[in-house]
């Protein structure tokens, strides 16, 4: 069994997607995380209707909004 | 009595179905969860109106979206 | 004087209607709940304007989404 | 000065009328409630657009969706 | 300084007005309030983009769609 | 570093500018708040697509609904 | 490993980014925040659709409506 934040420890320095609701999305690798699922990513994508919209060196994404994260 | 938990613990290792808000559904292998209902699956599809439009090795899906989940 | 939770107690092994928001609902056999009114229901349909659309075995309904529940 | 829910309690087996949102309306006895003002029901008519849509011997409405209830 | 919830005690048995979400308000006399912002108004009429469109002995309105009360 | 409850502290007695989701503004001598963000505020007008659509001596405005304000 | 408020308390004095739900954005140098992303911007700018709306000498940010923060 494995639970969702231990998922996320595992994930960090790699490479994730984040799925938002409003149709956006993040790509980048993860720094960090909070039990909120508030995320740090660095060399963050911003991803809109399936297109890079904004690239930011790092972002802190708010866990609210999230749908999925992948990892 | 089955406490809401105690069924997702029993539906670890295998397939379940989880709606979410705004016609999302994934499906995939129960890996783990906790009591907000985040949910980790492995070999996961996205379904968005009856299609399948994403196949992920593994996702972190908040429980905060879910409508349902069924093992 | 009857606690909500109270009378779901009461309503376990018998057949509820859950509606949710967004024009959803649940009917089946109460298995389960917890204290934040996330239920398990067991030969679970889904109704959607007045149709059922879905036949389950089981499923966890999030209390969260619950407008009403009639035992 | 009177508490939300004392002025609840002293409704207890009487009428009340509860506007939810989404210009949904249940009336009917008030069997029971709790902190989060879940409210028990009975002999409650469901009121949508100032018409009678549906009976049911008994209802659990989840607090989180009330606008107001008058008793 | 006034803690909002003193300014709220001040107004116990004076005429209050509450805007809420969805364009409704509410004109009565205070006549309770809780930590939430949950009140008890009595003669209370609601009104709906600016015409009385009912009026109740006594209602509980739910401090969660409260926008501001004014004393 | 200036915690935000520290510069609400330091505005007590002048005006601010309080925006609203839904479009909607107040302005206003800050005569407290709570650490939910409700703000007390006197000679508040509202302000409905940058004009003013109402002038009340005091009001309570509920945190949820701020987006920010500005001191 | 960066927790989320680390890389928040590392951008004190620096410019930052912030996007909120509803296609709100500001920008300005972080003053301060607290543990639920409440923050403080000084020398701060609306941006709407991409076009500068509104310069400020402070504001307070709630955190409920913030999507990313980006220092």
């Amino acid at each position: 069994m494995l639970k969702p934040l231990a998922v996320l420890n595992k994930a960090i320095n790699q490479q994730v997607i984040v799925e938002l609701k409003g149709k956006r999305g993040y790509r980048g690798t993860l720094d960090g995380y909070d039990p909120h699922m508030n995320l740090v990513l660095r060399n963050a994508e911003e991803i809109l209707d399936a297109k890079v919209t904004r690239k930011m060196d790092a972002i802190i994404v708010r866990g609210d909004n999230v749908i999925y994260i992948s990892p």
